[in-house]
């Protein structure tokens, strides 16, 4: 049988990189193929996996220099029926394409919003007078580089050779230990490994309620990898938050702590228990 | 004397509405003058009071829908010398601009991400086929009416107002309770007031051990009304803590609670205590 896997496309992007890694080890261990179908958005990766057209949807948690990425906690906390199977690293190495022979040429950059931001003390050197504008992903904008000889696009290596344009400049990120989280979602149960997640919102819609389900981790010795609040959307000052956790909640004690954990939060979420798989990245360059 | 205040323009943005209502309270205080002055980045807008081509900036932080500004918090943070004078709430309520009479000529649609993400239900339903194009600011785009009749953008009824465009749909954003919260920012002390925001990062860098500064806090008596976490940028799973207090700083007593706040943080660093302004949507809409 083959594995239906949604992803943020075009072919090209980080998440369809992080995809094929994905593919690669569930290959060597269950033998089956898989079928990578691209979507415009991440709210429709989402969607796609949640209303059943797909098994698996691939997306991206969190930047290690931008920080998470709100439509994804928000959604997996609406649609309440996604469980994390698995998490990815992948490294990310941004380049610059264009058909130009040189930088002074250059007078657009097109990309995500998070590349012209993960490039911009890089882009303040080599291009200060080039005009910035967003695209919805890293591999869109490279349509804009037939009609505009002056355009560049920051983009992965990967999409230089999918679609045979040139590399002005590479790993042109300001920070080289950048690296973005992927989760692996489907509608069953994931299978327990060493990290959990979780989200939850406060009884008394006070951020200072927090300090409770803390210290239940705390005096449980989980510790906490990560903890991130996003708004209710009801009131400003309304918080919900998403935790990851150095435990596996398939494990009897770890679901004791979860029971404690309900009685200090008004809604308590548990996305599931996963392994991390960080992706060398001389597999996503060769690929 | 006259105040040089910076915002993120051009005229028209829900950060000129802002710093307007706060020009009008100072005012009335100290029959001071002010000169608005536009800038076309938060970071550019940021960067002009640091290097003291303005006296005071006023900058989005967080909106009760899309969460914080992170940009605004990342620079906070490395430029280390600004603190807040004011907090203002804005309401925030979206307008449709475009000169065609009736939606389904319109076939895309312009904003700035934050906003095109707060109406998102909205265009799911009345423009399912438009194409949606981010911009740098919600008042940019307006350019794009004039050349493109089957255009439309997202923003401000103010906006409306000073370009003389027509407003197609108004109030369209999916959550009417939607509001950003900005703060007026300077190199010099703060005042006080009834917040004091803060920033630290973890000795251990472990996001477990945070439970310890909100000990801290707890033990005090001092509520929590907003925590942020933000990456270090060094490495995935090291972050930044923002946190706002209901507490003045200027106070003795919370000053101790800082000194044994410094006791379980690695950097720390307090970005002044002040009131918090909420502006009365009519001013807005009037102006």
């Amino acid at each position: 049988m083959s594995i239906t896997i949604a992803y943020l496309g075009p072919p090209g992007t980080y998440a369809e990189a992080a995809t094929l890694a994905y593919v690669r080890t569930l290959g060597k261990e269950t033998g089956s193929e898989a079928l990578l179908c691209p979507y415009p958005s991440i709210a429709q990766t989402l969607q796609s996996v949640a209303q059943g057209q797909v098994h698996l949807a691939v997306v991206p948690v969190e930047n290690s220099i931008e920080g998470g990425v709100t439509i994804t906690l928000d959604m997996l906390w609406q649609l309440n029926i996604l469980q994390i199977q698995q998490a990815l690293v992948l490294p990310i190495r941004h380049a610059l394409l264009s058909w130009v022979s040189s930088l002074e040429a250059i007078q657009t950059v097109y990309s995500h919003p998070q590349a012209l931001a993960q490039c911009q003390g890089w882009l303040e050197t080599f291009l200060p007078s080039a005009q910035l504008v967003p695209t919805n992903s890293t591999t869109e904008p490279l349509q804009h580089l037939d009609k505009d000889v002056t355009a560049g696009v920051i983009t992965s290596q990967r999409a230089a050779q999918l679609y045979n344009l040139p590399v002005l400049a590479s790993a042109i990120n300001d920070y080289p230990d950048n690296s973005t989280r992927f989760w692996v979602l489907g509608k069953q149960s994931s299978l327990g490994g060493s990290h959990t997640s979780l989200a939850f919102s406060l009884p008394a819609n006070r951020p200072g309620a927090l300090v409770k389900p803390l210290q239940v981790f705390a005096s449980q010795g989980l510790n906490m990898s990560r903890i991130e609040s996003r708004p209710t959307k009801r009131s400003l000052g309304e918080y919900l938050f998403f935790i990851d956790l150095e435990a596996d909640a398939t494990q009897v004690s770890v679901q004791a702590v979860f029971s404690e954990l309900a009685s200090h939060t008004e809604i308590l979420k548990i996305f599931g228990s996963y392994s991390i798989l960080t992706i060398d990245s001389s597999t996503v360059f060769e690929d």
